[in-house]
């Protein structure tokens, strides 16, 4: 007789199998990313030289910033003539117009534009800051940015066929960047593209301990492995931009967009 | 030359210790808690059973369910007479009038009221549905909910003392609840207690790898732990409601409290 116990499991059974601990390990050692590299074959070669051999199962979780450096997702700044609307945003925001500009063509709506803050309903459907576009560790020149990836679900997929046909490994691949939260502070992973794992689990229909039935368990292991991650990679640590979970129990396939609540559901608005 | 690489730390160096993986380990066979227990001895015991040994650093995840069973925070709605408000809020949910007496005791603000939907801000200070009572696990009777955890700073400090003296091992505890979340789909893992380790890691004054400083960098390490610990213990799983991290660099003190976004500062309402 356990605490959680559910007699009747549902669709879901534990997430981890037996006593054998969820394990993240993080590749060191990654070379800087460069446009039209392959990061499956990059990924591949940092765990042969980590003494990582991939297991059926694994879920290798790869940050967006080197998923959309390998795909060229760089955009100077300098090339961008912002609109009426950016100028506006720009003003209101006290932000680069040319980043307005370049949030704005990332984006389906603005949500907020305030002194400092200007977060966008994003292109791929999640909410965040400046439509996830990356200032940081992009390079030398301070005009250039980085996108997010054009489909993260279509790189993830990419990046899982090169694993297995290179270590012949069924893995579930996570393209992850870190958003920040309303109510609580800091930034923490979550998943912007998937393949090889169902995104969502949904444990509707379970039963607690006493035999009630759950009705509002969905549980979203793609963020929580994104935000596991992040245990690992840091966000300002020496670079483990790929960390491997191992131990928890996933299946099927989706798109990372599963994560995203309508917004006529969500509750909290 | 690594993709995050920081020239200058800062505050924070890596979150991982050396190449050796993060590890999340349950503790399976944790008896049905009992008002009045020693949750601190009961968490030994179980880990010698599971043949593991606390070792410096380790940080226990403890669900606020057992800490909360454990200090008889059981409240029987037929004692509960609703205010006038309770009623009016009732109407509009849709809830038990009783349930929403209990919330709106438990509460400093009801933030949203609607069909089926109660969102408050808890005395603890966060944001959540129902203010984290629990209806499912907690006993045969329907009438029968189960409150939050007092202090859960407080119930942390006592685990880890507990543990301490049990076992020799410094050791970090989290008290875990899972919040949803506006934006995105499922509930994850949030610290609402804390001992023994600075829940929010901060790294602004680090430098991204082209030497510029990482202005907003606040990492919500005890939530990420929490979130992680997700992962082995799940939502309607058998019943894992201990899960002990390790190789996650901690250090320092703090409360939960820190971890809560004040609300003039929320960039998202």
């Amino acid at each position: 007789m356990t605490q959680f116990g559910s007699p009747s499991l549902g669709r879901v059974g534990r997430l981890q199998s037996g006593r054998s601990p969820v394990t993240l390990t993080g590749l060191t050692g990654m070379p800087l990313v460069q446009p039209g590299d392959d990061l499956g074959r990059l990924i591949v070669r940092a765990a042969v030289e980590n003494d990582y051999s991939f297991a059926d199962g694994d879920v290798v979780v790869v940050a967006a910033v080197i998923v959309s450096k390998a795909e060229d997702r760089f955009m100077d700044l300098r090339e961008m003539t912002p609109s009426a609307h950016a100028r506006e945003l720009a003003d209101v925001t006290g932000k680069d117009p040319r980043l307005v500009e370049a949030v704005l063509r990332e984006s389906e709506e603005v949500s907020r534009a305030a002194p400092g803050v200007l977060i966008v309903r994003h292109r791929l459907g999640f909410t965040s800051a400046v439509a996830g576009i990356d200032h940081s560790n992009v390079g030398e020149i301070e005009d250039v940015v980085l996108l997010l990836p054009v489909d993260p679900d279509g790189s993830a997929r990419a990046i899982r066929d090169d694993i297995r046909r290179l270590s012949g490994a069924e893995v579930g691949v996570i393209v992850s960047d870190t958003h920040g939260r309303p109510f609580r502070i800091g930034n923490v992973g979550v998943a912007i593209g998937v393949a090889g794992l169902q995104p969502v689990v949904d444990a509707r229909g379970s039963r607690d301990l006493f035999g009630r039935e759950l009705v509002a368990t969905l549980i979203p292991i793609a963020d929580q492995l994104a935000t596991a991650a992040c245990l690992v990679s840091g966000e300002t640590d020496e670079g483990i931009p790929v960390v491997i979970a191992r131990g928890v129990l996933t299946s099927g396939e989706g798109s990372a967009r599963e994560l995203i609540r309508p917004a006529e559901q969500d509750l909290y608005r």
